[in-house]
């Protein structure tokens, strides 16, 4: 009798199959909660809202909740360091702007994702929802934690 | 004629062969160039080696060139907001000490070094190897950059 040994034949290869398992795992499977200010938050106040929700990017909205910008611990720290009064320095001044934010949405997979981050050279970046009127709603974050635990997760996971 | 499909009979799970995949990625394949500074490097000192280099993580070595410290982005930021003077303020103030240092070896695999970084919620840890003294001599660096890397290495990796 053949043994009974938990695969298919299926005609693919191990590499394939392990890619094929790879693009399964999706952004709103991994994404983290997103935090936001407003544009006219100050240096002083991005950086507070860094340390309280310990996180290493903040989103700049607009008072519409539309995305407008985005802040790293790089920009914040570069601006410590200048000679400027941080609590009337506008993060608006420091972060960097759409169109120049690099985005991913809930269903595109942590390996669009993972090389994004990589070929950018960035920590995170914000997932959207488009409001089909050119802006964005900010409704997650992903970093290379995220990708980090999602790394984590395959090495644990017993598919099927 | 049996098809010639590209694996082998092994008895294995594709979850257990996953598994085994990624044990293979080891440190040492997907490690950094460490940056040091001295132990009495200031403040200041510490932020513009980490913007000259641009990494998120500097090792603190004494005189011996032995790992006394490491020092985040986060905690140089923090002691930017601070009242002291940043040229004065020793780096070894700010830095987590060792025996509080997380550490890895070139031959760990990636996927501890994963759940390390999770688990001790930290950006980076040195790769070090034992002077057989106590002391550790730091070889490398491992963040979660290297790790969003390998994965997305695993994602275009043709094995066979």
């Amino acid at each position: 009798a053949r043994p009974r040994v938990g695969y298919y034949y299926t005609g693919k290869t191990g590499g394939q199959l392990f890619q094929e398992r790879l693009l399964k795992l999706k952004v709103k499977d991994f994404q983290s909660i997103p935090v936001v200010i407003p544009e006219n938050a100050s240096v002083y106040d991005g950086i507070c809202t860094m340390f309280l929700e310990d996180v290493g990017t903040l989103f700049v909205v607009n008072n519409n909740g539309k995305l407008i910008g985005i802040v790293s611990r790089k920009d914040l720290l570069r601006a410590s360091m200048g000679k400027q009064d941080l609590e009337s320095l506008p993060v608006s001044i420091i972060m960097t702007r759409m169109p120049n934010i690099t985005v991913c949405s809930p269903e595109d997979s942590m390996l669009e994702v993972a090389n994004k981050l990589i070929s950018k050279q960035i920590d995170g970046l914000p997932v959207v929802k488009s409001d089909g009127d050119g802006g964005y709603d900010v409704i997650g974050r992903m970093t290379k934690t995220n990708i980090t635990k999602a790394f984590a997760y395959i090495g644990v996971e017993e598919q099927s």
